[in-house]
């Protein structure tokens, strides 16, 4: 066999088998689309949601079952809410205008409990409102800031460990969950974790006591701007 | 040459080449990361922004620069806001809780004088508010339904040309845009936009007024209970 004859003979085979390795690849993502990975976590939960019993979240070693008359062990927009917030492992930040919900609370005083770093973001006026969790939070030793400006910090968002992001239109209420027309969203896809993490420190900085009768810069006089 | 040294050299060459392409695929990743696409679009805005003229994403083509004292051709979170709703080119689902925005509300005004269908839902109590646009939006022919239930549908999401989600906290009002901590998120992933657009035909349909009045089957004597 010539030279010529074997660059042939190699060529082509390369071609077939690298065509094969594509057409094998595509073959199975037709036929087992769901079983590929599709990137990151991505999820999307709408409100209001079915009221379950949330009990086996929090006591999920419980040798009783729960006795309270609502439907036990039903997924709900809730429960897989209230499951990726009790999944945090390392941290969360948390950035919410109107926190009042019971179970929600219960669920940050559990990570706290743990030994979760946990930072809390709400906006001033709301936590006086009837039902407000931000003192039982506070009490409990977890560090949390006000944004006391003239305008609402409306954000409804939590960073869990850093990786996490659930946003959406649902603040922490009860109304909000059980009532109103919302919806979250859940995603591990950096291009749109990383500005809320980046959002979070911003206004974690911004509001911080320490810092908020320090003049800025531009509040100094312009002899004293360096 | 033998016909077992002939398939031994076009083996080794076919995996040498499927190596050759697999690593040479790996290293442009790693010298070119953001060049290559990285799926679905994904963008985060926040707010407040900064207040600037708008009148070029509304007249792209005027020979006439805008004579408003306002900073030009910024791009600010609104702007970019903006121009992703201007970008509509075959529909426009917006759910939304309160809608004063008059840049927002000459937006679609604009897209439905193209012919760009458009389909809005909104709160029934927030209508009433002083500066709702849904007035406006209903007297120019735009479709509008009212969720008028005892709660509220507090969603503030906008689906464009049926791929494009743009969500988050911001309501299409001024104090949202210019005064309150806000976000937005604008994608196309199909994993999250599908549920929303499922979501929006679920409401738009609940709420058309037509069967508004039609008991449901719930609602029915047993008797006629099918």
């Amino acid at each position: 066999m010539s030279v010529v004859q074997m660059v042939k003979i190699v060529g082509l085979g390369a071609v077939a088998l690298t065509l094969s390795v594509e057409w094998l690849g595509w073959l199975f993502c037709r036929l087992w689309p769901r079983k590929i990975s599709r990137g990151p976590l991505k999820e999307v939960f709408f409100f209001p949601t079915e009221v379950a019993c949330t009990e086996h979240l929090f006591t999920p070693n419980s040798p009783f079952p729960c006795p309270c008359p609502l439907p036990h062990n039903i997924n709900t927009s809730f429960t897989r809410l209230l499951g990726h917030i009790l999944s945090a492992s390392s941290s969360l930040d948390l950035c919410v205008f109107a926190f009042t919900n019971l179970d929600l609370s219960r669920a940050v005083l559990a990570l706290h409990t743990r030994g979760i770093p946990i930072r809390i973001l709400t906006d001033m006026d709301y936590t006086l409102i009837t039902g407000s969790q931000i003192g039982a939070i506070r009490r409990a030793g977890i560090c949390v800031r006000c944004d006391s400006g003239a305008v609402h910090m409306h954000h409804k968002f939590a960073v869990v460990d850093g990786r996490r992001l659930i946003t959406g239109s649902l603040n922490w209420t009860l109304t909000a969950i059980q009532s109103n027309k919302e919806n979250i969203l859940v995603t591990e896809e950096p291009d749109l974790v990383l500005p809320f993490i980046t959002e979070f420190q911003r206004l974690w900085d911004v509001n911080d006591p320490a810092r908020r009768h320090l003049p800025s810069i531009a509040e100094k006089p312009a002899s004293l701007v360096l």
